[in-house]
């Protein structure tokens, strides 16, 4: 699975030298839409799913229950299409701008960060916008 | 340290029993500005530090390096005023939406996410605001 591009080999080369991944080889990465600003999933990626998802410009994940490559979308078709990755200072988690159309998580919502603490007691904030059967459940 | 009030108490039972720490104890926690979307940085979180945040209203984060409770700001200045917590799907992951004047990363930056994939390489995107030697080098 080499890089394909120079560009490619320079990218990744420049990341993995600043990138510490955790014992099992991941790291987690925040995706959020591109212009609203809205925090939508949390998820892991290796360095193959990074390198995928600059080569495709499309977001792979490393999916922890299956243990595979979890390209977004590929059971909901609520793909994300990466704008911008960014590692932060201490270069142990990377922030995905995205442009996500639909909903990000598996409930048919549109970001998994739905329940707050409001007035003592975990509340759920935001509805479901797509019913979660039209999803497959599998996604998130 | 039991919460005091009886809001206290059911907002710490309703969130403890969805949150899932990890072996040590923790979970990640995402800072973002509350009013412009802004992903601040990301730092740790156990039971105690979510229980001080929730009370007082300033964010506190369990500082893996030093293992203890780290009250963001206590040695920068750069304190997190917090405006609503939430939890993902799965429950291993907060979002701590924030006040944050000045600055949150410890290289002076407004954000730990300065480095960005660009053209083939990782390139600093964001400038320092504050001289680090102000923020005494202990924060981040």
């Amino acid at each position: 699975m080499p890089p394909e591009t120079p560009d490619m080999n320079a990218a990744l080369a420049s990341l993995m030298a600043e990138l510490h991944f955790d014992s099992d080889g991941l790291v987690p990465a925040i995706a959020q839409q591109h212009d609203t600003g809205e925090v939508l999933m949390v998820a892991w990626m290796n360095q193959a799913a990074i390198w995928e998802t600059l080569e495709t410009g499309w977001v792979c994940y490393w999916s922890r229950s299956r243990g595979k490559l979890w390209r977004k979308g590929e059971s909901s078709g609520q793909s994300q299409e990466l704008r911008e990755l960014l590692i932060d200072c201490d270069g142990d988690t990377l922030l995905l701008k995205v442009a996500q159309p639909g909903v990000a998580c598996h409930t048919g919502r549109r970001s998994c960060f739905f329940r707050a603490v409001r007035d003592g007691q975990l509340r759920t904030i935001a509805e479901v916008v797509v019913d979660p059967d039209e999803l497959y459940g599998k996604d998130c």
